[in-house]
């Protein structure tokens, strides 16, 4: 029998707390589940910081995936009796589900910002160098590889394949919502899955959702957005990613001057560098990652020392509401103060701002070309949701910003009662007999 | 206001999935959650080995320590009408509750094992000595650090504070169950812990349960004992747990032996030594471990690289059920057969048992003194829990133990085909054609 | 002890699947929950015609009032601590809450409609009337009576009081949402209670909720808006409630026509004279009238007849969306055509309509006085909700009406094939070959 | 296309709170759910009288039936890759799922001991009789009505299909354990279903477990032993059903005695005469028993009034304890107290006992054949359920039996004080001071 085709010879089954069961009978996904790379994907956490301010969140992208790929099998498993469904897709489509996250490095949004990389890049090189995944993946096909890359990166031919994990309700969303609200404990993040999977239906280029289900699906979008606001963009999340952006930095900048480390920054050398190759970024896991900071602590350097300190045992910034263009002047005004007391301000007095657009539908001539999602209506015709939902309608397009201010409060208490701290005080909104 | 007296201005509130809420009101207690060495269980799993069989199980022994704390909090403010119950207790208790895993280092079971080490006695340590901890507890008053100890070691006067966190229902069990089975995701482990804590009453030496909430009682023993052999004895677990104490071995024989290590075991060598300062046992927690065994896998000595590799990858040993008294041949027969393939018997063929004893009740004369549940009857008279329910009757102190052999199956499958081969594969019960 | 002030020996506690526990430790509430007026709401479905779309939606107005008092109980025990709330209301809002339902009939919506009925005024007739509820009531004191009944008719003094049990975020639909979608078992209906119930804060005249708890509210309106639409206004459900108007229509107008009924309508006839006395009213529940209705099976009347046939062993009639605006001329062809064909267009041929305002805020000088929602801000300001979501923003005031044309599907299939068959199923959009 | 094999132009789905979905393909399955028969199981409810216990058990045998349906449309799926399974079997196995319950009556377990029924035989003349259902599955074939009959009676000769839905865990047990919990609320009920279905096997005559499915087992009779106690047989519930069955004989009686009933009791003439034919037995509903005993409040007879408000308006029996062996004399002494102070023991003095045997295994010669469950192990053998499970093992063919008086307590309350009184309550165990 084709490897493709080989089927284990009992079903294993995963136990998990959002789908119940994990189901694999292909020997394929089997094997891909046991490789190094995919297994390296349980040292790194979901939702990066958000475990500091939800402590349930301590779930890792292991997880994620798996659920993706379950998503993705219940799909196709409706499918079976669909006329627009290609049935030679399925295992691309199991594979590609399953490694969709694989190039995920640990905080990946800090460090891909700070070191200029890009997990797309990685997860492809991972799905196409000389890894375990890849070797498991060749023996499918000389091609498989570059197929489920391309899927993947949605440059694939077949765009029902690559809707299935990238579209505004596909699998990866579905997986994310439910698990993170499961985790984090929060009631966000429900709704009626099993409905949705019922009324999809393969089209074209697309999945689309029989009109019957649009309220399923209202619900879905607003688990999406009130998991944004409520989990993703938590302020407290984002001052610890804060600070762990800072670390990053201090660490890089420091490596430059020449600094001369106790740890040395082995593991870092080729970012610090923004050369990094696939051994040295998959060796790079959060455990690593945490070790270093660890050890940095005692550190000679203050501020790296501090910062790792902060991370460590949770000492997070403060933050305020903060809009530049409100008054333009503060914000200089608190960096004047700040340094002037000996805070660097390079350091400990971060803007952050997270943004969302809950639910997008086309225009023409837009670069971002996130494609809407269309109801299939019972004469066969399409509708844009945004059309059919008044509050989908409500919320279509409208990008949120939320801009904050953080600072390490700790240290301003500590300064020495003067003008300046009670000017400080005052500007950050800080109670003054505090 | 005293210390032990101040609330904060505004309560705090963990989001929690389990108990869906943790409220915080005293500073002794929020003081507490914020010292590193508290913020360290982050670092180290609630269920060790667990989550490599069910993925789920990601979550961290500061998760369980504040659901401790939360349940006692809940029981306490029960008690509050109670005659029996002394009020001067209840920072201590609360406080005993949320340390009450303090010590626990990473995969303690093992670590304890191999390096002869006592998580209690590094719980008290941390309770008493040069610690965050310390600092804030001897603000409360001199003698409360000790206190605290006391409770935790079950030496505290007031058996009654002791019993809520140390007695075959307490506040521990009923947490661990719950979360454990949450984030496995089992539908074993759930109780109706409502009713159980209503039910509670506080008597001389021990909470004790009225009668009319028996069933609750038996569903909680139940749930215990079906988490017991379904989840924490799991002989995946458990094969995990094997190859862990295998490298621990492993590295301190090379160590012994001179070994020139890649990456010198630093934060190992005074567990080596069995000689562990409390600086050094808080510094190794899993971060460290792993980052440790992700290095060795470049290890020159193939024993200690093979194992950090299958734990780090979840290369797993095989297993069979395995009674010594039923064939003692067979072990020795096979322990000879893989040391003529040239495969080491102490680190490759192990057999591991696992033993409970779901609920006991007081015997006269027996060294463990598990202190017994009593019900409570309407005529105020009381009853030990097995004396009232057939089902616990039927369990109660019958030690169960389950035997294992654990080998590496991939490597015998390796080996070339001859009659040891076949031979050995027979006595593993293995099938003979893969 | 006052009778007001009397406690149970002993807490009551009754099983709820919504809330888990109701408690009752008040005498009066347990003495009221004891009335036959109060055991009559168990003969009332919650749901009305619900449970012919939702087989689940069985559950009883007697849940429901429960699951109210439970809920203020909570909300009143959060503001034990409260600076602006009234503890000598504490009794009266209990019981409000308790009693708030108590006038409903059976199918009220359709009953109040055909036989000009006000549910409220017979609330009011039973708390202040010749009841046992009364009896209990004035037990507490003299105008104890007057002042339930005020504020369930909105009109007692303390506003505060008033808007627990009448507001749009109030212990009555925080109830039902919960547990109507509970026994449907939709998806919909969920929202953290527990934490809007901690944000409540009570003000002047009425509830406001923190600021911090704004999202727990948006998802509350959002459940709100979903369950009107999936559950509460279901097409299924509505054709049930228009058979169930036109067979009271129907045995209204037999009897002024001065039929001879075999089973005759004692209990109706104040109704169709629309003199309905306290007794009669109370006497009249659903098993009363699903009684008549089985027997009226058994009439000579053929169209009475059919509609209780109907009714009972639910063979509803089919719907088509119809705006009449569109096609003003469609209706009247399809009215001459059922004629035609012999088919009383009164009772065969119905449109019915249903609207919904998920949120509206206060604009003067409208007569309908809906109290908004008001968030609480840190500088302790109000803000009012459509103002802070933009959710909550996008449907307020918005009125959507939803207009349904009712038939009997299966009479007309079965009429001879014609050009009138032809013509009527064309413009019901009947599939042609059924 | 022949009739049994017709499937609908789209599935048709019921939103089940216990199952999420209930799925219906088969058109014959849809023809049966609509016919009046299969509709009246609506107003009967699956628990009788619990839900004066549980005020959520309000839930109909319609219900159940649906579930029971479900599950056996899911095992089926689950078994089409199975070796040992006649495919031709699965519409009567689904129909006979269905139908299962179709001859219960209001209350069933009172008016069968009363008027001496039997459902079984009334399912089986719905069945076979002149009955819409009939005419359905007549359509099917000729043979099909008799089929499904002899499924439901067990003497089908294919005892896989019939072990479906009697067995120690068929589809039958596993709905209402998990469906009464769902209603009333309590935690007990819960297992995992969707493990057992998955490791179910059919086998020559039985569906047999797979061995590694052990625990979920367990759990599932444990859930079915904590039903029995906490919910099934609970006193209050009992008490109850107690009025009922004496407000059926005092009827029964006063008919026999020429008594001039102001409601005549038509639907009941032919049950007190024991002579009910399917008609009359289809006719009485639980809306027809409760409209009567509403009417019945205001006959003359004191004691068929009162026990009919009693029942209506919840008004129970008190009761005790009482185990007739202890104290032989006190039943009898009590009797004659009750006569000397004018209260007919008849009908309020009444011993009610109940009794489980959680799991029974075969024993040869015992009458009682219940099929015991077997466990099939991973070398095909078969192992009998309490032989590998210690906690079965321990419940197993015990039969544990609760005797309770029931009495009215409120009368006695107002029985002048003297010494009869005083003895009275002395041997009831009531507070001498009430």
């Amino acid at each position: 029998m084709a490897y493709r085709d080989e089927v284990l010879f009992e079903e294993k089954v995963f136990k998990d707390p959002v789908h119940r069961y994990i189901h694999v009978r292909d020997r394929v996904i089997w094997d891909l589940i046991g490789t190094r790379e995919f297994q390296r994907l349980r040292r790194i956490k979901q939702l990066g910081t958000s475990f500091l301010t939800f402590h349930g969140a301590e779930h890792s992208r292991f997880n994620h995936s798996l659920g993706v790929y379950e998503i993705v099998r219940r799909i196709l498993t409706n499918f079976k009796d669909q006329p627009n469904w290609n049935h030679e897709e399925r295992l691309l489509s199991l594979t590609a589900a399953l490694l969709h996250d694989l190039g995920h490095g640990p905080y990946s949004h800090s460090f891909e910002k700070v070191f200029n990389l890009n997990h797309e890049e990685f997860t492809k090189q991972m799905i196409l160098g000389d890894t375990e995944i890849n070797a498991v993946l060749s023996r499918v096909s000389d091609e498989f590889p570059q197929q489920v890359a391309d899927v993947i990166n949605q440059t694939y031919h077949d765009k029902l394949v690559v809707s299935l994990i990238s579209s505004q309700i596909d699998a990866d969303r579905m997986d994310y919502l439910q698990r993170d609200a499961y985790f984090t404990g929060v009631t966000y993040g429900h709704f009626d899955m099993e409905r949705i999977l019922r009324v999809m239906r393969p089209l074209n280029e697309q999945v689309v959702v029989k009109a019957s289900g649009m309220h399923a699906v209202e619900d879905y979008i607003m688990s999406r957005y009130q998991m944004y606001w409520q989990v993703y963009f938590h302020p407290v999340s984002r001052s610890a990613e804060v600070i762990l952006s800072r670390i990053l930095h201090r660490a890089k900048q420091l490596n430059h001057e020449g600094y001369q480390f106790k740890q040395e920054p082995t593991h870092f050398l080729s970012f610090f560098k923004e050369d990094v190759s696939l051994n040295d970024y998959i060796n790079l896991d959060e455990t690593i990652v945490m070790y270093y900071f660890q050890m940095w602590i005692d550190e000679d350097d203050p501020i790296l020392s501090d910062l790792c300190a902060r991370f460590t045992n949770r000492r997070l910034f403060k933050y305020v509401d903060f809009d530049s263009e409100e008054d333009p002047n503060a914000f200089e005004e608190l960096k004047a103060l700040f340094e002037a007391v000996g805070i660097n301000t390079d350091y400990y007095l971060i803007v952050d701002s997270s943004t969302d657009l809950p639910y997008d539908f086309y225009r023409p001539g837009e670069e971002s070309m996130r494609v809407p999602i269309y109801l299939l209506k019972s004469d066969q015709s399409l509708q844009e949701l945004s059309g059919a939902s008044e509050i989908v309608e409500s919320i279509s397009g409208k990008k949120r910003t939320d801009h904050k201010l953080y600072f390490p409060a700790d240290i301003i208490k500590q300064l020495p009662n003067d003008d300046q701290k009670t000017r400080i005080k005052q500007l950050l909104g800080m109670k003054p007999n505090i």
